[in-house]
Protein backbone atom coordinates (compact mmCIF):
# COMPACT_ATOMS: atom_id res chain seq x y z
CA UNK A 1 0.00 0.00 0.00
CA UNK A 2 1.07 3.07 -0.84
CA UNK A 3 0.54 6.46 1.51
CA UNK A 4 0.71 9.80 -0.14
CA UNK A 5 0.77 11.73 2.76
CA UNK A 6 0.64 14.72 0.99
CA UNK A 7 -2.87 14.10 -1.28
CA UNK A 8 -4.35 13.37 2.18
CA UNK A 9 -3.20 16.06 3.86
CA UNK A 10 -4.82 18.62 0.76
CA UNK A 11 -8.09 16.26 0.81
CA UNK A 12 -8.26 16.62 4.67
CA UNK A 13 -7.54 20.55 4.41
CA UNK A 14 -10.08 21.04 1.60
CA UNK A 15 -13.11 19.30 3.54
CA UNK A 16 -12.61 22.04 6.04
CA UNK A 17 -12.02 24.48 3.93
CA UNK A 18 -15.46 24.10 2.67
CA UNK A 19 -16.91 24.40 6.09
CA UNK A 20 -15.39 27.52 7.20
CA UNK A 21 -16.55 28.83 3.18
CA UNK A 22 -19.71 27.79 4.76
CA UNK A 23 -19.52 29.48 7.52
CA UNK A 24 -18.71 32.70 5.91
CA UNK A 25 -21.47 32.63 3.46
CA UNK A 26 -23.59 32.25 6.44
CA UNK A 27 -22.42 35.50 7.80
CA UNK A 28 -22.59 37.29 4.77
CA UNK A 29 -18.42 37.52 4.36
CA UNK A 30 -16.48 38.27 1.58
CA UNK A 31 -13.72 36.39 2.08
CA UNK A 32 -9.76 37.03 0.68
CA UNK A 33 -6.28 34.97 1.40
CA UNK A 34 -4.33 37.58 1.31
CA UNK A 35 -0.41 36.20 0.63
CA UNK A 36 2.93 37.63 -0.22
CA UNK A 37 6.79 37.22 0.30
CA UNK A 38 7.62 38.49 4.10
CA UNK A 39 8.09 42.04 3.69
CA UNK A 40 6.23 42.78 0.52
CA UNK A 41 3.59 44.82 2.42
CA UNK A 42 0.47 43.06 3.73
CA UNK A 43 -0.42 44.72 6.99
CA UNK A 44 0.88 48.20 5.99
CA UNK A 45 -1.80 47.38 2.77
CA UNK A 46 -4.45 46.36 5.63
CA UNK A 47 -3.81 49.68 7.73
CA UNK A 48 -4.25 51.71 4.44
CA UNK A 49 -7.63 49.16 3.40
CA UNK A 50 -9.04 49.94 6.81
CA UNK A 51 -8.64 53.58 6.72
CA UNK A 52 -10.23 53.58 3.05
CA UNK A 53 -13.23 51.46 3.72
CA UNK A 54 -14.38 53.26 6.66
CA UNK A 55 -18.27 53.76 6.40
CA UNK A 56 -18.71 51.34 3.47
CA UNK A 57 -17.69 47.96 4.06
CA UNK A 58 -16.86 46.19 7.62
CA UNK A 59 -13.17 44.89 7.32
CA UNK A 60 -12.56 42.15 9.92
CA UNK A 61 -8.66 40.19 9.87
CA UNK A 62 -7.32 37.24 10.78
CA UNK A 63 -3.35 37.64 10.69
CA UNK A 64 -1.04 34.33 10.37
CA UNK A 65 2.46 34.89 11.69
CA UNK A 66 4.91 32.17 12.97
CA UNK A 67 6.03 34.19 15.96
CA UNK A 68 4.95 37.25 17.51
CA UNK A 69 1.58 39.22 17.85
CA UNK A 70 3.26 42.84 16.05
CA UNK A 71 0.77 42.63 13.15
CA UNK A 72 -1.89 42.47 15.18
CA UNK A 73 -0.37 45.57 17.28
CA UNK A 74 -0.33 47.12 14.38
CA UNK A 75 -3.75 46.46 13.38
CA UNK A 76 -5.86 47.18 16.55
CA UNK A 77 -5.10 50.50 16.41
CA UNK A 78 -7.16 50.85 13.70
CA UNK A 79 -10.17 49.74 15.86
CA UNK A 80 -11.31 46.65 13.86
CA UNK A 81 -11.51 42.97 14.85
CA UNK A 82 -8.53 41.00 14.87
CA UNK A 83 -7.54 37.37 15.38
CA UNK A 84 -3.83 36.53 15.63
CA UNK A 85 -2.78 33.02 14.55
CA UNK A 86 0.67 32.27 15.59
CA UNK A 87 1.56 29.10 13.87
CA UNK A 88 5.21 28.39 15.73
CA UNK A 89 6.97 26.97 13.17
CA UNK A 90 4.54 26.36 10.28
CA UNK A 91 4.95 28.44 6.96
CA UNK A 92 1.54 28.68 5.92
CA UNK A 93 -2.04 28.79 7.36
CA UNK A 94 -4.29 26.11 6.82
CA UNK A 95 -8.45 25.64 6.42
CA UNK A 96 -7.87 24.12 10.30
CA UNK A 97 -6.13 26.92 11.68
CA UNK A 98 -8.23 29.35 10.38
CA UNK A 99 -11.35 27.38 11.44
CA UNK A 100 -9.65 27.68 15.13
CA UNK A 101 -9.81 31.44 14.83
CA UNK A 102 -13.15 31.97 13.83
CA UNK A 103 -14.93 31.70 17.71
CA UNK A 104 -13.01 34.75 18.30
CA UNK A 105 -13.99 37.11 16.16
CA UNK A 106 -17.55 38.56 15.28
CA UNK A 107 -18.36 37.48 11.65
CA UNK A 108 -21.62 39.29 11.82
CA UNK A 109 -20.28 42.48 12.30
CA UNK A 110 -17.90 42.04 9.17
CA UNK A 111 -18.55 42.41 5.64
CA UNK A 112 -14.82 41.89 4.34
CA UNK A 113 -13.05 39.61 5.86
CA UNK A 114 -9.21 39.17 5.17
CA UNK A 115 -7.28 36.66 5.95
CA UNK A 116 -3.36 37.55 6.69
CA UNK A 117 -1.56 34.62 5.57
CA UNK A 118 2.72 34.02 6.87
CA UNK A 119 4.98 35.85 4.84
CA UNK A 120 6.43 32.92 2.38
CA UNK A 121 5.44 33.37 -1.93
CA UNK A 122 5.51 29.28 -1.78
CA UNK A 123 3.49 26.98 0.74
CA UNK A 124 0.39 29.20 0.90
CA UNK A 125 -0.91 29.14 -2.46
CA UNK A 126 -1.43 25.28 -1.65
CA UNK A 127 -3.65 25.29 1.30
CA UNK A 128 -6.98 27.00 0.61
CA UNK A 129 -8.71 28.33 4.25
CA UNK A 130 -12.07 28.81 3.06
CA UNK A 131 -11.38 32.12 1.06
CA UNK A 132 -13.89 33.66 -2.15
CA UNK A 133 -10.41 34.81 -3.86
CA UNK A 134 -6.71 34.53 -3.38
CA UNK A 135 -5.38 37.98 -3.51
CA UNK A 136 -1.62 38.59 -3.83
CA UNK A 137 1.06 41.17 -3.83
CA UNK A 138 4.18 41.22 -5.07
CA UNK A 139 6.77 44.50 -4.35
CA UNK A 140 9.13 46.24 -7.33
CA UNK A 141 12.00 45.55 -4.97
CA UNK A 142 11.81 41.48 -5.42
CA UNK A 143 12.21 41.12 -9.26
CA UNK A 144 10.13 41.77 -12.38
CA UNK A 145 10.90 37.85 -12.95
CA UNK A 146 9.16 36.38 -9.88
CA UNK A 147 5.93 35.14 -11.90
CA UNK A 148 7.96 32.75 -13.77
CA UNK A 149 10.21 31.72 -10.32
CA UNK A 150 7.26 31.30 -8.08
CA UNK A 151 4.48 29.82 -10.92
CA UNK A 152 1.82 28.51 -8.29
CA UNK A 153 0.63 31.65 -6.38
CA UNK A 154 0.50 33.89 -9.61
CA UNK A 155 -1.46 31.11 -11.02
CA UNK A 156 -3.80 30.52 -8.32
CA UNK A 157 -4.39 34.52 -7.38
CA UNK A 158 -7.33 36.10 -8.84
CA UNK A 159 -5.91 39.54 -7.89
CA UNK A 160 -1.99 40.61 -8.46
CA UNK A 161 -1.16 44.24 -6.59
CA UNK A 162 2.00 45.46 -7.49
CA UNK A 163 3.30 46.96 -4.72
CA UNK A 164 5.95 49.97 -3.21
CA UNK A 165 5.94 51.84 -6.77
CA UNK A 166 6.85 54.58 -5.11
CA UNK A 167 10.33 52.90 -5.30
CA UNK A 168 10.29 52.22 -9.14
CA UNK A 169 13.18 54.53 -10.26
CA UNK A 170 15.58 52.93 -7.45
CA UNK A 171 15.19 49.37 -9.09
CA UNK A 172 15.72 47.96 -12.32
CA UNK A 173 11.86 46.27 -11.85
CA UNK A 174 9.91 46.71 -15.30
CA UNK A 175 6.53 46.73 -14.22
CA UNK A 176 5.68 45.79 -18.19
CA UNK A 177 7.73 42.90 -17.83
CA UNK A 178 6.29 41.84 -14.68
CA UNK A 179 2.68 41.76 -16.09
CA UNK A 180 3.59 39.91 -19.12
CA UNK A 181 5.00 37.57 -16.99
CA UNK A 182 1.97 37.34 -15.12
CA UNK A 183 0.23 36.61 -17.04
CA UNK A 184 2.32 33.88 -19.04
CA UNK A 185 1.10 32.28 -15.56
CA UNK A 186 -2.28 33.57 -15.18
CA UNK A 187 -4.07 35.07 -18.51
CA UNK A 188 -6.90 35.96 -16.53
CA UNK A 189 -5.14 37.82 -13.35
CA UNK A 190 -6.00 41.07 -12.66
CA UNK A 191 -3.49 43.33 -11.35
CA UNK A 192 -3.47 46.94 -9.88
CA UNK A 193 0.12 48.66 -9.51
CA UNK A 194 -0.60 50.64 -5.62
CA UNK A 195 1.78 52.54 -3.17
CA UNK A 196 0.95 52.64 0.13
CA UNK A 197 3.07 55.79 0.28
CA UNK A 198 1.52 57.85 -2.06
CA UNK A 199 -1.86 56.31 -2.52
CA UNK A 200 -1.74 55.57 -5.50
CA UNK A 201 -3.62 52.50 -6.68
CA UNK A 202 -5.73 52.36 -3.07
CA UNK A 203 -9.22 53.80 -5.06
CA UNK A 204 -8.74 50.83 -7.98
CA UNK A 205 -8.53 48.38 -5.02
CA UNK A 206 -11.24 49.50 -2.68
CA UNK A 207 -13.31 49.25 -6.19
CA UNK A 208 -12.04 45.31 -7.11
CA UNK A 209 -13.38 44.25 -3.31
CA UNK A 210 -16.57 46.55 -3.90
CA UNK A 211 -17.06 44.69 -7.13
CA UNK A 212 -16.11 41.44 -5.41
CA UNK A 213 -19.05 42.01 -2.66
CA UNK A 214 -21.44 43.21 -4.91
CA UNK A 215 -20.83 40.04 -7.02
CA UNK A 216 -21.44 37.89 -4.29
CA UNK A 217 -24.06 39.47 -2.37
CA UNK A 218 -26.20 41.76 -5.37
CA UNK A 219 -25.48 44.36 -3.14
CA UNK A 220 -22.78 47.56 -2.60
CA UNK A 221 -22.77 46.94 1.39
CA UNK A 222 -24.66 45.15 4.18
CA UNK A 223 -25.59 48.87 5.74
CA UNK B 1 3.08 3.29 17.24
CA UNK B 2 2.84 7.21 16.69
CA UNK B 3 5.24 7.96 13.62
CA UNK B 4 6.75 11.05 13.46
CA UNK B 5 6.94 12.02 10.14
CA UNK B 6 8.81 15.40 10.38
CA UNK B 7 11.12 14.05 13.00
CA UNK B 8 12.49 11.00 10.29
CA UNK B 9 12.14 13.25 7.50
CA UNK B 10 14.75 15.74 9.07
CA UNK B 11 17.14 12.84 10.65
CA UNK B 12 17.26 10.76 7.55
CA UNK B 13 18.06 14.69 5.68
CA UNK B 14 20.83 14.78 8.65
CA UNK B 15 22.45 11.96 7.57
CA UNK B 16 22.47 12.59 3.86
CA UNK B 17 23.82 16.05 4.58
CA UNK B 18 26.99 14.38 6.51
CA UNK B 19 28.04 12.27 3.27
CA UNK B 20 27.66 15.77 1.37
CA UNK B 21 29.96 17.33 4.22
CA UNK B 22 32.57 14.28 3.49
CA UNK B 23 33.03 14.96 -0.39
CA UNK B 24 33.02 18.43 0.37
CA UNK B 25 35.75 17.65 3.07
CA UNK B 26 37.62 15.62 0.86
CA UNK B 27 37.57 17.94 -2.28
CA UNK B 28 38.48 21.04 -0.14
CA UNK B 29 35.37 22.98 -0.51
CA UNK B 30 34.04 25.82 2.07
CA UNK B 31 30.49 24.97 1.67
CA UNK B 32 27.88 27.51 2.33
CA UNK B 33 24.00 27.11 2.38
CA UNK B 34 22.80 31.07 1.08
CA UNK B 35 19.42 31.50 2.07
CA UNK B 36 16.42 34.56 1.95
CA UNK B 37 13.21 35.98 1.35
CA UNK B 38 12.21 35.85 -2.75
CA UNK B 39 14.22 39.16 -4.44
CA UNK B 40 16.36 39.99 -1.45
CA UNK B 41 19.48 39.78 -3.72
CA UNK B 42 21.16 36.21 -3.25
CA UNK B 43 21.99 35.94 -7.18
CA UNK B 44 23.29 39.99 -7.22
CA UNK B 45 25.17 39.32 -4.72
CA UNK B 46 26.87 35.91 -5.74
CA UNK B 47 27.68 37.99 -9.53
CA UNK B 48 29.66 40.17 -7.37
CA UNK B 49 30.96 37.81 -5.24
CA UNK B 50 32.31 36.30 -8.34
CA UNK B 51 33.77 39.08 -9.88
CA UNK B 52 35.16 40.21 -6.09
CA UNK B 53 37.33 36.62 -5.49
CA UNK B 54 38.80 36.61 -8.78
CA UNK B 55 41.94 35.81 -8.79
CA UNK B 56 42.02 34.62 -5.29
CA UNK B 57 39.00 31.83 -4.09
CA UNK B 58 37.46 29.85 -6.98
CA UNK B 59 33.74 30.32 -6.86
CA UNK B 60 30.92 27.56 -7.24
CA UNK B 61 27.63 27.17 -7.38
CA UNK B 62 24.51 25.09 -7.04
CA UNK B 63 21.55 27.05 -7.64
CA UNK B 64 17.79 26.10 -6.72
CA UNK B 65 14.73 27.61 -7.93
CA UNK B 66 11.46 26.12 -8.00
CA UNK B 67 11.09 26.73 -11.67
CA UNK B 68 13.04 28.47 -14.59
CA UNK B 69 17.09 28.63 -14.92
CA UNK B 70 17.21 32.42 -14.90
CA UNK B 71 19.45 32.58 -12.21
CA UNK B 72 21.57 29.60 -13.78
CA UNK B 73 21.99 32.16 -16.79
CA UNK B 74 23.07 34.97 -14.96
CA UNK B 75 25.21 33.40 -13.25
CA UNK B 76 26.80 31.51 -16.30
CA UNK B 77 28.11 35.00 -17.90
CA UNK B 78 30.37 35.11 -14.94
CA UNK B 79 32.27 31.65 -16.58
CA UNK B 80 31.85 29.59 -12.79
CA UNK B 81 30.89 26.37 -12.59
CA UNK B 82 27.25 26.47 -11.86
CA UNK B 83 24.82 23.66 -11.40
CA UNK B 84 21.01 24.38 -11.38
CA UNK B 85 18.16 22.07 -8.92
CA UNK B 86 14.72 22.78 -9.73
CA UNK B 87 12.39 21.92 -7.01
CA UNK B 88 9.08 21.56 -9.07
CA UNK B 89 6.83 22.00 -6.14
CA UNK B 90 9.69 21.34 -3.24
CA UNK B 91 9.83 25.42 -1.38
CA UNK B 92 13.27 24.53 -0.32
CA UNK B 93 16.72 22.67 -1.29
CA UNK B 94 17.70 19.26 0.80
CA UNK B 95 20.33 17.02 1.06
CA UNK B 96 19.41 14.48 -1.11
CA UNK B 97 18.69 17.42 -4.16
CA UNK B 98 21.99 18.49 -3.46
CA UNK B 99 23.55 14.89 -3.88
CA UNK B 100 22.09 14.82 -7.17
CA UNK B 101 23.77 18.05 -8.19
CA UNK B 102 27.41 16.85 -7.40
CA UNK B 103 27.82 14.37 -10.18
CA UNK B 104 27.54 17.53 -12.17
CA UNK B 105 30.33 20.04 -10.85
CA UNK B 106 33.88 19.86 -10.56
CA UNK B 107 34.30 19.88 -7.28
CA UNK B 108 38.15 19.77 -7.19
CA UNK B 109 38.24 23.06 -9.44
CA UNK B 110 36.21 24.80 -6.53
CA UNK B 111 37.46 26.76 -3.41
CA UNK B 112 34.14 27.83 -2.38
CA UNK B 113 30.63 26.33 -2.76
CA UNK B 114 27.57 28.47 -2.56
CA UNK B 115 24.27 26.47 -2.67
CA UNK B 116 21.54 29.19 -3.33
CA UNK B 117 18.52 28.29 -2.01
CA UNK B 118 15.04 28.99 -2.73
CA UNK B 119 13.55 32.48 -1.91
CA UNK B 120 11.48 31.51 1.51
CA UNK B 121 12.28 33.04 4.82
CA UNK B 122 11.03 29.72 6.79
CA UNK B 123 11.84 26.18 5.27
CA UNK B 124 14.75 26.41 3.76
CA UNK B 125 16.27 26.71 7.44
CA UNK B 126 15.23 23.52 8.57
CA UNK B 127 17.02 21.17 6.10
CA UNK B 128 20.89 20.87 6.36
CA UNK B 129 22.20 20.20 3.20
CA UNK B 130 26.14 19.33 3.99
CA UNK B 131 27.01 23.13 4.58
CA UNK B 132 30.08 24.86 6.81
CA UNK B 133 27.97 27.36 7.30
CA UNK B 134 24.50 29.20 6.96
CA UNK B 135 24.49 32.62 5.51
CA UNK B 136 21.09 34.65 5.42
CA UNK B 137 20.48 38.14 3.67
CA UNK B 138 18.21 40.29 4.83
CA UNK B 139 17.01 43.64 2.44
CA UNK B 140 16.09 46.91 3.72
CA UNK B 141 12.80 46.58 2.03
CA UNK B 142 11.12 43.63 4.30
CA UNK B 143 11.44 45.12 7.38
CA UNK B 144 13.61 45.67 10.61
CA UNK B 145 11.12 43.38 12.37
CA UNK B 146 11.97 40.10 10.56
CA UNK B 147 13.96 38.62 12.73
CA UNK B 148 11.46 38.54 14.96
CA UNK B 149 9.09 37.04 12.93
CA UNK B 150 10.83 34.47 11.79
CA UNK B 151 13.23 33.63 13.99
CA UNK B 152 14.32 30.21 13.16
CA UNK B 153 16.62 31.14 9.93
CA UNK B 154 18.10 34.20 11.67
CA UNK B 155 19.29 31.33 14.80
CA UNK B 156 20.71 28.98 11.97
CA UNK B 157 22.44 31.32 10.26
CA UNK B 158 26.19 32.39 10.90
CA UNK B 159 26.42 36.03 9.20
CA UNK B 160 23.61 37.93 8.40
CA UNK B 161 24.00 40.51 5.19
CA UNK B 162 21.83 43.50 5.25
CA UNK B 163 21.31 44.08 1.75
CA UNK B 164 19.98 47.30 -0.36
CA UNK B 165 21.46 49.39 2.22
CA UNK B 166 21.52 52.00 -0.89
CA UNK B 167 17.46 52.17 -0.29
CA UNK B 168 17.59 52.77 3.44
CA UNK B 169 16.53 56.32 2.75
CA UNK B 170 13.30 55.44 0.78
CA UNK B 171 12.13 53.06 3.55
CA UNK B 172 11.20 53.25 8.10
CA UNK B 173 13.85 50.44 8.15
CA UNK B 174 16.09 50.86 11.34
CA UNK B 175 19.59 49.21 10.93
CA UNK B 176 20.08 49.79 14.48
CA UNK B 177 16.42 47.98 15.36
CA UNK B 178 17.57 44.85 12.80
CA UNK B 179 20.58 43.94 14.09
CA UNK B 180 19.18 44.03 18.11
CA UNK B 181 16.26 42.13 16.76
CA UNK B 182 18.97 39.44 15.25
CA UNK B 183 21.01 39.68 18.22
CA UNK B 184 17.68 39.24 20.43
CA UNK B 185 17.52 35.84 18.50
CA UNK B 186 21.24 34.73 18.17
CA UNK B 187 23.68 36.72 19.86
CA UNK B 188 26.49 35.53 18.13
CA UNK B 189 25.17 36.41 14.76
CA UNK B 190 27.88 38.40 12.58
CA UNK B 191 26.34 41.38 10.28
CA UNK B 192 27.53 43.14 7.50
CA UNK B 193 26.04 46.55 6.20
CA UNK B 194 26.06 45.60 2.50
CA UNK B 195 24.82 47.12 -1.01
CA UNK B 196 25.18 45.47 -4.27
CA UNK B 197 24.92 48.54 -6.19
CA UNK B 198 27.38 50.99 -3.97
CA UNK B 199 29.42 47.43 -3.12
CA UNK B 200 29.77 48.50 0.51
CA UNK B 201 30.28 45.92 2.73
CA UNK B 202 31.43 43.76 -0.21
CA UNK B 203 35.18 43.77 1.27
CA UNK B 204 34.03 42.73 4.59
CA UNK B 205 32.02 40.18 3.32
CA UNK B 206 35.53 39.09 0.71
CA UNK B 207 37.21 39.39 4.32
CA UNK B 208 34.39 36.95 6.22
CA UNK B 209 34.57 34.23 3.52
CA UNK B 210 38.79 33.76 3.07
CA UNK B 211 38.84 34.19 7.11
CA UNK B 212 36.03 30.95 7.00
CA UNK B 213 38.39 29.27 4.51
CA UNK B 214 41.64 29.90 6.36
CA UNK B 215 39.72 28.98 9.42
CA UNK B 216 38.69 25.65 7.75
CA UNK B 217 42.00 24.57 6.05
CA UNK B 218 44.69 26.65 7.82
CA UNK B 219 45.46 28.35 4.18
CA UNK B 220 44.16 31.80 2.54
CA UNK B 221 43.88 29.70 -0.94
CA UNK B 222 44.57 26.76 -2.85
CA UNK B 223 47.00 28.47 -5.21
Amino acid sequence: MKINVMTDILEANDRIAAANRQVFDRHRNLVLNLMSSPGAGKTTLLEKTAEALQGRLRLGIVVGDIETTRDKERLDRHGLPVVQLTTGSACHLDANMVSSALPHIDLAGVDVLVIENVGNLVCPAEFKVGEDFKVMILSVTEGDEKPLKYPLMFRESSLLLINKVDLLNHTNFSLNEAKANARKINPDMEIIDISCVTGQGIPEWMAWLAGCYQKKFGTKSRA
